[in-house]
């Protein structure tokens, strides 16, 4: 049984906090740790303490603000986390204080059309939103500075933070038996990773899949189409240093696109017998997609898109080439819907159907985030899990 | 009961026939109806005496020979066809002489990894192939001028001759007491359409629906939407003569893209609460194809792809439009299996599910080919059936 309680919900509960947060005030800076003040919940929202919060390839993304979308600042990132109910604000019902909870940066209302739709995990109101930066429920900040500035969120989520405050749409329920640390996996990376390979192109048991990109979520997919008994996994990544790791996830074949002068569509369509049933694409280049989509069988490959891709550039796929029985796909969150479908998950990692080890390679305080945002930008990490 | 067996297969069987065809001896040239030798069918193959042809928007793309693939002359287009058995070539046990039969350009050898997996309708041996221009066995020609020169094949079919050798897996029998005439639209345009609404979009009752480009395949997938009882079907299309036929084939709702000066699809999600459910495009044009994609609805949208587009031009589409929850697909002859699921739909044609009255608008005889060309590029006609 874990205990975190450490603070008292009848000392704090209805009051600002007053705590520790990575603060970043423009793009590319090194975060800072400030004192802020975190607010009561509102209305369906919740105040969380983060336990543990490890760090995405979309934080690093969004740290470099490369996008539009990126442009709110001072802004706290952060949205794969472990955190405990601090205080829930009115008509939370499913949840209470002392409740261990996941972030899910894509919502869940339950109630809008996309929700009752089924078929979608793209809520009406609660959907990654990358340029929403407030809260849904008055278009104000629960974080502000120590002078009364407010502090922007990020994602439906900003763990990098003490306490944070989310919409209870935001947040899904664990066992408290559970293994916390590993379950803040569940928040972003692996979750996408094996929903993709589940969900998104629901991997056939003997089965042949290629992986772009051996980082957390490409090695998740790894673990997915293992479980579903896929019989072939190629992994590529130009890092052969993936590779040894790879294995480990059940990776089967490797492919370098370096060591070789052919296109990589070439080489794993003579290692699969003309072509990958699936294929993954984890690393947000369009080149790579152009590869992914050709690696696949004609007649029936599919194609799942994870990275991030730049934008306003076309997809490089002539419109004659879906012709070929090949399909192409994006997700968001392996099409996992948050909070009714992520427990289920959870369950599956409680009773090893998937197995989380080998994500966290690192672990780190929390003041030392700058460490952990480069251990992922060298490529050392596949996931450094930073304890508050 | 049909009887069009004018022949005397125990005198032609084995022997080169000597009758009329439509020959093509360069792009954008008229036909030339001459005298040309169609010799014995080989292993697998059959030889057919062709009742009825129309002309389909394919055979105008080929005529106007813009493409590598188009290059192949002298050759004998046409892919839409009725015919009857006049004789058939070693192996071929499950059509005789004096069955009817539909050609079919997207042929299948029911052998093949394709054709075995079910998945899909593009069989390895025998699906469409543009490039194609000879027979497979024996990569010869079975027309030839009355000089003995080569003539080529089309498409697996060549019908716009009195008789054609094809392969068994290029044709599939038909009910003698079947509408004949008729029975020629399900060699490509109706089979398209229906197909693309029934098992490509697989579309449900209920739902909303958008069709671009009013031609026979649009308007064959109008019929496939209402035979499953979709309650909003928009008809687009620049030509606002198509609306009136439009009604007729069950469009509920029209939009002229010169009539506004929104964008298309700004005016369907209008129309149909966020965006339709299922949007196809039936045009070739990538701007088109672009305002067919953002018209459905997201989060479920799907919209497939009929035309036939410029290459090497690449999808009008960002990666990152793929996460919102659309999808986009291609189909060749709507995912119909040839032999196996056509008679099917012929079955459904003459119990009523579904009508194929109003597709053919012009009868003419078969050496007003030229014409009924004329007809189709001035958008006069759906279908102009030929008479043999």
């Amino acid at each position: 049984m874990n205990n975190h309680t450490s603070f008292n919900p009848r000392e704090t509960a209805g009051k600002a906090i007053t705590c520790n947060a990575a603060v970043l005030r423009a793009p590319k800076q090194p975060f800072v740790l400030e004192k802020i003040q975190v607010h009561p919940p509102q209305k369906m929202e919740l105040r969380i303490k983060i336990l543990y919060t490890s760090v995405c390839h979309t934080d690093l993304s969004f740290w470099k603000g490369e996008n539009e979308a990126q442009r709110a600042f001072p802004r706290i990132l952060g949205h794969e986390a472990v955190g405990v109910v601090e205080s829930v604000g009115d008509g939370v019902t499913d949840v209470k204080e002392g409740d261990y909870v996941i972030p899910i940066f894509n919502g869940e209302c339950g109630d809008c059309i996309y929700c009752r739709k089924g078929t979608t995990n793209l809520c009406g109101k609660f959907r990654i939103n990358p340029f929403k930066s407030v809260m849904t429920n008055d278009g104000k900040c629960r974080f502000s500075s120590e002078d009364g500035k407010p502090i922007y969120h990020f994602l439906n989520t900003s763990t990098f933070t003490e306490y944070s405050v989310l919409d209870s749409a935001c947040v899904v329920k664990i066992d408290p038996k559970s293994p916390l640390k590993k379950m803040s996996l569940l928040s972003c990376g692996v979750s996408t990773g094996v929903g993709a390979a589940w969900k998104v192109a629901n991997v056939q048991a003997g089965s042949s899949v290629a992986i772009f990109g051996l980082g957390a979520v490409g090695l998740a997919v790894a673990e997915g189409a293992g479980a579903r008994g896929a019989s072939k996994i190629i992994g590529v990544d130009v890092n052969p240093e993936k590779f040894d790791k790879g294995r480990i996830f059940g990776i089967t074949n490797f492919v370098n696109p370096k060591d070789s002068s052919k296109l990589v569509h070439e080489t794993i369509r003579e290692m699969s017998g003309g072509g990958v049933d699936y294929s993954f694409e984890c690393t947000g280049s369009l080149e790579v997609l152009r590869e992914a989509f050709m690696s696949t069988h004609d007649g029936w490959g599919k194609t799942v898109l994870i990275g991030i891709y730049p934008t306003p550039k076309s997809l490089p796929i002539h419109p004659m080439e879906l012709f070929d029985g090949r399909t192409i796909t994006g997700t968001i969150f392996g099409d996992i819907k948050g909070r009714t479908q992520l427990p289920d998950l959870a369950r599956d990692c409680m009773q090893g159907v998937l197995n989380l080890d080998g994500f966290i390679t690192h672990e780190l305080p929390f003041h030392k985030i700058n460490e952990a945002f480069g251990l992922l930008t060298d490529g050392k990490a596949l996931r450094c899990l930073l304890l508050l």
